[in-house]
């Protein structure tokens, strides 16, 4: 059986016409005993499928709808400065949106339409029952981890497009990819493709990392064909509408660019609100200072203008916004740690002090959040920070960026983090930003992605089995017996990537009789 | 400056001549402060570089004839059987050894030759000293762990071309490359190839696990160029000499096998005498069985004789072997769980208990030991592993193959295996056993063992770091420093591959301008 006949999509079908994707695996029988081995489903990511120029269906619009507690309107209008310098200088972004334009919805006045909004009140909503069906669990855990604040379930109600997932340490261990692109490199179409791609080795959501030209246009054309959620920095357009000068940031241009991208669907959203002025000074005597981008940028505008962070100042208008549409917070960490030497340190911690302040001002507005983390930390330090994050922040999702646990290995970042991925993941860590080949030296390509993806699976699974979650070892036990029976086949086409499988075991032994031997 | 100009070797002197090398790294001034930044010094593998059909000049021969313990003998002849059934059909083996053939030798009656032996004594040797200077450490500490048994230096006598090295836990974690020709491809020139292209990028020690044509004189030729100790498992030579019919296999004939790769120079050998005939049932309701080749080549010889393995009942007599050359034992763990779904089960267990017994009696002897570990380990079940294999026996160093933390990712298994390695060293394990991409798929090929050592020095460095051993950060530090500075030459030429690392920047940004921006 080849590769394309053994792996179909398959829907598991719910209440409110919800049906859930699954990878099927059909697999050989047991050779000599003739045992028939059943068809093994996999978490699938991939979404329908679209044509880029198109888009996906909006396929959570009904159950949007239906609830009676959002209102279409005129919304923000687009200006070319959205797209940046180029798109002003030419008169036109580089290359228009040509699906549908749907208009921007917003929670009727007065509303809050947040899933923690309803899972607090009790309401099980389509988006709830669709994650329990995903991940094989009682719907009553996902609504009580969000109403706790232990979860989230990342999902604009202008980004009908996604299939709901969720985010906490009770469920599935998800991965997130960044693409982007950037003023030296790459197109939308290069983009939208990467973000596909992405989706199709398993990435839980993407962020789009845009600071290039056409960054509003980048992430439509990104959105409106993303099965998962999306995320962004909007501090990183914010500051190409002031020409890349940080000392010009307002709020105001900030909370413009901010309900731009929610009107765009835009499901969560980093925010260094816990970089504050006096946590600054701290960083003078770090080996590598302030690595974060947001973070810098900030800590630039904050010195500049002797003032306290505008995302700190105005936190609670950027709550009632995100209530609005149902944007999640990422809550940045603009003073992670960029090298080993800096890890832990007071620095680090001063803001994750404030990050457990942010998400409790978030959750009084019941948005949702997860706070984010380092970063570069040595693996005898790796728990610690998963640790006091539960702590802290009151068991909000973490979401870490590796951490890299050791320095030397520029070209192999997606090893020395994917070491520490998979130890914070195992200690509570909800979701995982991968970290690609490329990382401290380019940006990621299309092989770049899928590696990163595919270490990033492998560094969520392994904390999965690790943490016992029910059923994870499924996979790693129906692979192994296909293994020791010599079912080829079967075991490339339950891995993560049987392409490369398949074809470095065809190097050295091509024969197809070899595969079933 | 190139990255050719920047890397130099370096030899640090000590007594007897010794000349320890290192690959010193030329830094660049801080840009900006015009700080001078010291050139930075890394524990070097390569060896002087040899002419392969000449070898290595013999580094060690006066220490060993200095100790006058040691008489040359004529040795066993060899016999074409020793090349395998195409060499005997042929009459010749395919291309024999041109360089200098000394003769053996052996310790003189009644003495015994081991470093071990040597360091309860309180002796130093050269051995020990050149170890110190390596790892910067005290000499007395080298001793006395090689005393207590909790290190080891791998030294055959018969391999003067050695660089001394040590495994244990209180020095740097070092880690092992498997090469090897098959019935299927390669020829001896590619093992010599993969040999120093291994301990290029940083193999401490290769093991020729050879199963094909040619074993003895495959064998030879790497012995002969190689700068670290070679490892080898001598029931697979044995086999080949009984046409692959375990049945027929013996004490004799693999007895007789040990002393002919004791005197061309191995330096350690697995033996998997810890799998006892009673264990076998205990795997009988496994995922993955015994997916060791030398623990399930011995059990079915037991189970076809009905009899107690022979490396078990004649495990002093092979002590006493070893003694004569200072060959140390690597105890092989025939037992090994080949799935995650198999580990730390009750016949893993029952074979660490009796390598404990076996680490004993060779201790008896004076023989160096170490103690091989899984394989494929949950990584909550990693640390449990090395925990119980020190405190069972008896701090003898711990030497792992990964272990893999999932099943599912074949193609990806260098980093599967990565987190469990720099996990489990953290936690204590000496050498860690590299496995590359082709794990479960073929043979590695160049670029695959490159991939697999660059992937275990990183595994290896980030449980140095996270171990606190003195000065292993310092490495991390030097490069993140140039890092923040955008000294990106110097950020290649202190990372493990500065090839690659330089190769991906270019693709983004080739200007060499660009380089020290």
């Amino acid at each position: 059986m080849t590769d394309h006949d053994a792996r179909t999509k398959v829907y598991v079908e719910g209440a409110h016409g919800i049906r859930v994707p699954f990878t099927e695996i059909a697999l050989d029988d047991s050779p000599g005993t003739g045992e028939a081995n059943p068809p093994f489903r996999v978490y699938d990511t991939s979404g329908p499928g679209s044509r880029p120029e198109r888009g996906l269906p909006p396929l959570r619009r009904e159950w949007i709808a239906q609830r009676d507690d959002v209102e279409a309107y005129d919304g923000r209008t687009r200006t070319l400065a959205d797209d940046g310098r180029s798109a002003v200088r030419r008169g036109e972004a580089s290359q228009e949106w040509q699906g549908e334009r749907r208009e921007p919805l917003r929670a009727k006045a007065g509303r809050r339409v947040t899933q923690m909004h309803y899972a607090r009140r009790g309401i099980v909503t389509p988006e709830m029952e669709f994650v329990a069906l995903r991940e094989q669990c009682d719907v009553e855990l996902v609504r009580s981890e969000v109403a706790a604040g232990r979860a989230i379930i990342p999902n604009n109600i202008n980004h009908p497009e996604t299939e709901p997932m969720i985010i906490g340490k009770r469920f599935l261990v998800k991965i997130n990819a960044n693409i982007g692109n950037s003023a030296v490199t790459s197109s939308i179409a290069e983009e939208v493709d990467k973000m596909s791609w992405a989706t199709k080795w398993g990435a839980d959501t993407v962020m789009d990392l845009s600071t290039g030209d056409d960054i509003h246009t980048t992430r439509e054309w990104i959105v409106r064909n993303s099965p998962v959620p999306i995320g962004t920095v909007p501090i990183y357009q914010a500051l190409e509408k002031v020409d890349g000068n940080a000392d010009a940031l307002t709020w105001e241009i900030y909370r413009d660019t901010v309900i731009e991208q929610c009107e765009q669907g835009v499901d969560y959203m980093t925010v260094h609100a816990g970089v504050l002025l006096r946590y600054v000074p701290l960083t003078a005597e770090r080996v590598t200072g302030i690595v974060s981008r947001g973070g810098s940028i900030m800590a630039g505008w904050m010195l500049a203008h002797h003032e306290e962070s505008f995302l700190y100042t105005h936190f609670d208008e950027l709550c009632e916004i995100f209530a609005q549409y149902d944007v999640a917070f990422s809550l940045g960490d603009g003073l992670r740690p960029g090298s080993t030497a800096d890890a832990n340190d007071e620095a680090q911690l001063a803001e994750l002090r404030t990050l457990s302040e942010l998400t409790q001002r978030a959750w009084e507005h019941d948005v949702q959040v997860m706070v984010e983390g380092p970063g570069h930390i040595p693996l005898h330090l790796v728990e610690e920070n998963v640790r006091l994050e539960q702590e802290w922040c009151h068991g909000a999702p973490f979401y870490t960026l590796g951490p890299l646990t050791t320095d030397i290995a520029p070209g192999y970042d997606h090893i020395t983090s994917a070491i520490g991925a998979a130890t914070i993941a195992m200690h509570g860590t909800a979701m995982l930003c991968y970290v690609t080949p490329k990382e401290h030296l380019g940006l990621p390509d299309r092989d770049d992605v899928k590696t990163g993806v595919i270490t990033y699976k492998l560094a969520a699974h392994a904390a999965d089995v690790a943490k016992g979650h029910p059923g994870a070892r499924d996979r790693d036990d129906a692979l192994s017996k296909a293994r020791f029976e010599f079912r080829w086949n079967d075991q490339f086409n339950l891995s993560l990537d049987p392409d490369t499988a398949r074809s470095m075991h065809d190097e050295t032994l091509p024969a197809e009789a070899a595969k079933t031997a």
